[in-house]
């Protein structure tokens, strides 16, 4: 039997991508695409590499519907619209994967001071799982509300992990430096993502500001155990996809050698399918159209530079998110996810 | 004296190409930059890059005010709305050099099937002159009122004209194969004009219905002296500027040589200064940023086929203004324009 | 069982897309990576992509060896190197899919003049067959040697057979106006695909000497039953991937309509698992990364115009290639190909 | 009186900008292309955008051949072969601007360590003059011999003085995080700089071993007045021009606000032609095919984060090289650079 799966939103870069993994997944099957616009579009009209492939109608976003003919719903609406539709599908009686930012900070007054709008689904709010498997896998298993993080957040966090973990990481703030592909930002048209605006171009934008700072921030201390400080710098690549993530991290111990932070990583994720520890420096292009992490870690005077590099539509965020669906199904981790 | 120089409509990418080549025109200042928006931008809010070099604030779209600063205009708007604001800068007493589509087309029911809309400046359509200087040079000289050309139509009538002066081109359809970068699109953020739907694509569009096919056709008859039919195939590049067109022509004479197109191409361009006739073939990289048109002429099978490649801004554009500008005015017809 | 499958030459861009697309083959897996180099080089070094997925090294191009292990061999190398190693392969008892130029062509004489190099396997040559599987299915089951066809040839005739084979073509000569992503030339560093010297540069070359013109030619002619001409203008385009062929053709009856040219295409291809007829323009944006090959016809002015839109290494090489070995086998002819 | 200028390694891309500049340039005009190779091209047919512009053929590099027709050379040539012809140059009797790294370190036993080579021109290197006008502009004037910047120690450099000099930075390592357009690599084709292997890709490499980190360090070191320690991180970025640098350093003074971090720039910088300080964050798109130097300051968490972005072959390179030729004969600086 497969898993029955309904997108909701799919008319989005993460709907397209997911539906990519979904046609090649062994044991899940796409029941239902759902959309809340007026005039209901064919999938493949929305997208035309889609065609022959997957030619279904949207239909209305209506959870008992919805429910009817699935077992999980991936929701890749924007914030606040998630958190609208999440309780109705939870209370529909599906599970859900929701791919917005809306169940990822625990805190709803930080929610809200980030977000600029209160939330306004507090109860589900404190059952939903961090779906950052290699970090979390074990909260995942069996969840009813999985939280898909971040694509920024998503890279940092498994660049600093296991050196956190491991008290590796002095008390000053951590920084990361990224650089992401222009898919992360949606796929509506917008003056800044215009193509002669952005062809050619490279530059930060909302320094300090971004709201993935506070969920790197929450899951940073989560791992550490105590208060853990980021500083931010996201930049806009030229490029469809691709997330890299430079972190600058003081080192705890000043004797530390490149060999031993090499291990730490070495002994945190020499069992994930998902994460490629290299020698050489990562590139965007290694992980293209995976849900790979690629990493590196260098001492460099006295800094522990790592690298980090994803593909933000898939480990960054679909990808991930079927990942999650596995785990919650108890079913091979990796399945429709190694191509 | 300088000229002094009115741009109506500076906010679009003509507008800045505009200002960029009359900072270094050594015969013309910019004297207004007028805008219809209701909150008149500082030009450099606009374009970051003008900080420094052209720090004006716009002012409002007021004829009168306009023509007391300024000895010309052009006007960078979009069709219908130049002819609603060409024929009051005409009548408050300065030149227009019009970079939109409305007084390109002579025959004014053309325009209308064309464009979708009455002509509402007939009276001054029959006297705007079609300012493509290579081939009219003579008419465009104190004009009152210069039609700029369209970048396509720039890039194949310069293509086209040497060989149907001479007769050198049969009775079919000449077929005009072209590819342009996204600028050409304008600056308005569109779907499918949204930095990952154009990045790594390439296709055709508006085959068979663009509207630079009319004015091929209407330039082509001109020179020729009987009609002309064009089958234009427009594709879109995913770079920022540059047109290449690839003109197939049948010869009328299926004893011609190659070296005796390249001839025609020399005597009819020997002495203009932004022709380039090449030996190699034509790439938009070489004409990026200058007003250049380098074009290419070989003979295939039985076919002449013909590339011509300009940067759709300058030759194709705001260059090519200039140029008009500086006919129309008597001077050096390459000031600001070789750099 | 699966089929064992060798890659001569793997270090290639159709040498590592083999390797993608035989990862996800149900029926298939790789045996041997044969390398003609000197140091003997960890795919994975090569592709870092591969890392975790393909971490096979390279063995010596050694054809006992090779068949010793392997049913299949797919030959990566480029010409004329081709056509020494495919004997030795044939004779030590595998089938072979040579993706080179080496038997594409059945004249040998003509491919002397083409290739500048006699064709030193004539026996073999007589027995190749074209693996274009939509025009010449009955061949390629059970062949023993496949001649994979070139890029650009397989985007030109499927764009032309369907209206040759109904004789909807006249006799004038066919125009094939195409335009190629880098990777179709190779991996070898050059001048002219240096990246500041592609990036936002686009322009034709080899115009009329472009070795698949005549392999255009003689697939056209055979289809036709009689001589077809092409006049081939390839360009090459700043991105990674994609062709897109535009086929100007003179209608063999100026009464046809643009419904009867679609019901062609339709007829000729309505049940082929890799040709989608669209109504829309194709882009190779759509196939990117997919063995389809999307097309689409208009009527305009008195000209037939195809457009055809591949991706280079997929519908173009590889995936074309195991498209091959699934006839060959006698599989599901998707196999591996719907992704 | 014109300035007469020799390009020594006119084929290059910092060769070709220059010529492109020196075209424009009132006061200098270019007297000698001097090319190291056997086979002396036409400069047009190297690079073809210059047909009609420039169209000399190189000479041979000899030192009194040129020092006969010019006044000051500029050197185009890779390290190691620069400090071989300068010498002689000056014995010839004319001025040198050095665009090599040869005469950046003002230790010839770091040059050394760094670049592998002994120094084999230890006297001049003690009178050569690091013209980085902006800092160093009194030391420019009248000098023989200038060793003109590396493009990344430019805008980091610039990022980072005014803070420094002021002594408001802290003792700790700064962080220079960097990311490059693939022309700063030069000219020769390589494998990782193929359009296929960059395009869409985006990766760090060089890591603390960098040959520029020396060179940031002796700058920032002079300007301080003591030691500064540098970790400096640079990126390859799929586009043709343009260096962002992104430098984290902590303040001296954690009740340091943004204002007078900006305040402190605008003293240092406001009268600087070159210099744009602005309060939106630079975009290596605002400051293509320019001299400008674009930079913006934040104060985020508790570190000072200094964006600076140039276009690397110019204010990085061949536009620097104009500045201090400017400066060194005592002319307006800006000559031939605000285009």
């Amino acid at each position: 039997m497969s898993i029955r799966v309904a997108i909701i939103g799919p008319t989005s870069y993460t709907g397209l991508e997911l539906i990519r993994i979904l046609l090649r997944h062994p044991r899940a099957r796409i029941s239902y695409l759902a959309s809340a616009r007026a005039e209901l579009p064919n999938i493949a009209d929305e997208f035309p590499q889609l065609t022959g492939r997957c030619d279904m109608t949207c239909r209305p976003l209506d959870p008992a519907a919805i429910a009817a003919e699935s077992d999980v719903a991936f929701v890749c609406l924007p914030h606040v619209a998630a958190m609208e539709h999440v309780p109705r599908l939870l209370e529909a009686g599906i599970r859900v994967i929701d791919l917005s930012a809306d169940y990822r900070l625990t805190d709803a007054e930080l929610y809200q001071r980030v977000y600029g709008h209160a939330h306004t689904d507090r109860m589900h709010l404190g059952q939903a799982v961090y779906g950052l498997p290699e970090l979390f896998r074990l909260h995942i298993e069996d969840a009813r509300l999985v939280a898909n993080p971040g694509c920024y957040p998503t890279s940092v966090a498994l660049a600093c992990a296991p050196l956190l973990q491991r008290g590796m990481v002095g008390e000053g703030t951590i920084i990361a430096n990224s650089a992401s592909g222009v898919s992360g930002a949606g796929r509506s048209p917008k003056p800044n993502l215009h193509f002669p605006e952005v062809n050619e171009a490279y530059s930060p934008y909302n320094v300090g500001i971004h709201r993935h700072q506070p969920e790197m921030e929450q899951t940073l201390s989560r791992i550490r155990g105590r208060e853990a400080s980021v500083l931010f710098v996201p930049h806009l690549l030229p490029v469809t996809r691709g997330i890299l993530s430079t972190v600058y991290l003081e080192p705890a111990d000043d004797q530390i050698s490149e060999e031993e932070l090499f291990s730490a990583f070495e002994d945190a994720y020499g069992d994930e399918p998902f994460i490629r520890l290299r020698k050489r420096l990562p590139d965007i292009r290694d992980v293209r159209d995976t849900n790979f992490c690629d990493l590196a870690v260098r001492l460099v005077k006295d800094r522990i530079v790592v690298f980090a590099a994803i593909d933000n539509l898939v480990k960054g965020a679909s990808g991930q998110a079927v990942q999650n669906m596995n785990l919650v199904y108890g079913i091979d981790e990796t399945a429709g996810l190694l191509f």
